[in-house]
């Protein structure tokens, strides 16, 4: 405990230092990782090799054992998105509102860095690398807890990143660290004093119990229970289309629809055509009492209204109205992203204002609702919470702001009583 | 605990309802909650008065029966501020970002309310009516909680604004609802799927016990330990009225200084004076080693570094350089409001760029970190928090955004593989 608080400490005066180095500079140490990245190869793969053979003589499964390898390929690809995000334009230091209070009184507000970020991520390697970029990028410091099936492969990542940032200047020493157990990361998880957001990326369980065991905010979202409502006037192809692509298209993911909605006037048109394409896929079906009368499904119980399946397994639930099935989202979506399809903008508009999701989409996939496909570049998450940063996050969702208040020497007993100065209030951005 | 969940379900669905309904609405109400005001103020004053005399028969202190006056005066003051904020600008429903992920595939990023918001606070009554015209106006629902010496009043002006709104349109039902007893608000904060935001106003001791015991997110600051930096080159009739100023205009609040730094260089020049004009307002000074060899000062103790005195005691330290400064600050400030006196620019910059505080302030007094002073318009509260909202916060915190898609019927297989279409991701907005 106290070998993590001294690591949290020197991430705190790393992060200090960080607040007003120039972007080139953190752009340079970005460029200095990809060099470390390409000429430290050998090492790397050597390292991820190891922990994918011991990895294979304790069973772990294939899908996990493919998350964790990190090799020649998947370094392009981290070189790739490094090279994004060096051209991304800078998110700190932005004057975002600026205003006269009086004369000679400027009130800025200007984006900074949050300050300390603890994340922990499971099995893949690739996502140490894109989150200790995101943070240098941003003037963040970060420590890393990955899963110890990676323990090697997150060791070399780590060496090569250190090397790399401190090379192109001392003063990013400490801003990238790795902690190597869990009762670190569960120790680090009460330092509120020093760590001022967690982000985890993994399983629901894994979000759950941190967002039950810390005062730090958490970034990130515990459950993607996604819906798709076809309402009574939508194109039927347009409808078989994007329900067929929310579901199958990749069904382990969060953004993945769970529960489809129809609209009672439009079930005996759509449903037998989709359950078609739904069973060629080979989607479990499961429904309420009206859609099986209407197709072949297995009965769902209230239990699967709230259940992310991330599997080739589907809910389905007729409804009488657009005020049911937003009713129906709001009271067992997990909030996350719920779509609708109609051919009228009003039912579209009214299903967007209402529905309190952090995507709500029209006539599309609830697959869309990811970082890189809404342009925001490498993504630090997505976040279900209602406060801070909302949907697919990207460096945006690493900063804040302050407010800078430049004078003459103005005092605010001018301000008060009989004869008081007037404050002017001119925005002037 | 099975009424305060009714309650808090309650208030989720008139979060719902509240979500899209236009402003002019939501201004009629404020505008039906002025005119209640006005018609009911007799019952209103009279329902203050039983609380003041119930008060005085248990022997309230003065400065706490002042705040808990609210007579004809305060009732002008919350009308004054009624219509200030009826002719702020709508802060929902704004599109903050556009772009064209693809032809015909157009995302948004719009403002939106928070949903449900938890208000705890003391005494003043005046803050009842603030806060839940804030929300009123931000499309939120509120459950407040006030102090049990104002229970008349509170609940006297929680009719009158639950008439008010309903008669305005009865989607507003539910929006604002009081809590009686303080084991109500204490199950309020065990609700995390319920309400999304927690604001206390009242004491640090409040503050700290609230953000011990839930896991909602809290807004708000726990203490307020400001400094004002004296550099080596400052003005010094400039640095003796700011330094004034920010400890004496009104010592009892968050932003008034509780330490100054003072460069080495300038305190031979400086204390004396200062301390001359501290001492003829009744300020009590207690300094550092260095200091007490230029100015009769009790000497300091660690202790003080760290405490919020909101009285007329100020601590001095003597440093040798900015650095040294900004790292005190940074150690032992609350990362509230922090000034430095200076004449240059360079100086100053690097102040505000270091200290990691939610105000900074170059050349002026640390008490205009407020609200009202911002151009704010009313004021939630003061956040110290790295997330969400920082510093003074008026109707935008009480505010997030989603993601809005429209499309034409796109899938996402269709940007994947071979032949993959590809996104414009081309900024509209």
């Amino acid at each position: 405990m106290d070998a993590i608080r001294k690591a949290a400490e020197k991430a705190k005066e790393a992060s200090y230092r960080l607040q007003n180095l120039p972007v080139n500079l953190r752009n340079q140490a970005l460029g200095s990782i990809i060099k470390q990245l390409q000429e430290r190869r050998q090492e790397i793969v050597s390292a991820n090799q190891l922990d994918i053979k011991e990895a294979q003589s304790t069973g772990l499964p294939t899908p996990l054992l493919k998350r964790l390898c990190y090799d020649n390929s998947k370094i392009e690809e981290s070189v790739r998105q490094l090279e994004s995000l060096i051209a991304q334009e800078d998110p700190i230091g932005r004057v975002i509102a600026r205003m006269e209070l009086d004369q000679g009184l400027i009130l800025e507000r200007t984006s900074c860095p949050i300050g300390v970020i603890g994340v922990v991520f499971e099995s893949r390697p690739d996502a140490l690398v894109q989150i200790s970029s995101l943070c240098i990028k941003s003037g963040n410091a970060v420590l890393l807890k990955g899963g110890s099936e990676a323990k090697n492969t997150n060791e070399a990542l780590t060496k090569a990143i250190n090397h790399a940032i401190v090379k192109t200047d001392n003063r990013f020493k400490d801003a990238v660290q790795l902690l190597s157990t869990r009762e670190e990361f569960r120790g680090l998880l009460t330092l509120n004093d020093l760590v001022d957001l967690i982000i985890p990326r993994g399983s629901n369980e894994l979000v759950r119990s941190i967002q039950a065991s810390t005062k730090i905010p958490v970034l990130g979202h515990a459950a993607g229970v996604c819906h798709t409502y076809v309402h009574e006037d939508a194109d039927l192809e347009m409808a078989i289309k994007v329900c067929f692509d929310a579901k199958c298209q990749y069904p382990a993911v969060c953004n993945a629809m769970e529960t489809l909605l129809v609209h009672r006037n439009i079930a005996q048109a759509l449903l037998p055509r989709l359950a078609d394409e739904f069973k060629m896929a080979g989607v479990e079906l499961r429904g309420d009492i009206a859609s099986s009368e209407i197709i072949k499904v297995r009965p769902a119980e209230e239990m699967d209204w709230w259940t992310e399946y991330d599997d080739l397994v589907l809910a389905i639930k007729l409804v009488g109205s657009l005020d049911e099935a937003i009713a129906h989202i709001n009271k067992f979506g997990s909030h996350h992203t719920d779509a609708i399809i109609t051919k009228n903008h009003v039912s579209a508009s009214k299903f967007m204002d209402l529905v309190d999701s952090s995507s709500v989409m029209w006539n599309c996939s609830t697959r869309f609702a990811d970082g890189y496909r809404y342009g925001l570049g490498a993504e630090v998450g997505i976040s279900t919470s209602k406060t801070h940063a909302r949907g697919p996050v990207g460096l945006e969702g690493l900063t804040i702001y302050k407010y800078r208040l430049s004078g003459k020497g103005q005092i605010v007993a001018d301000y008060v009583g009989e004869n008081a100065r007037q404050f002017t209030h001119r925005k002037l951005l």
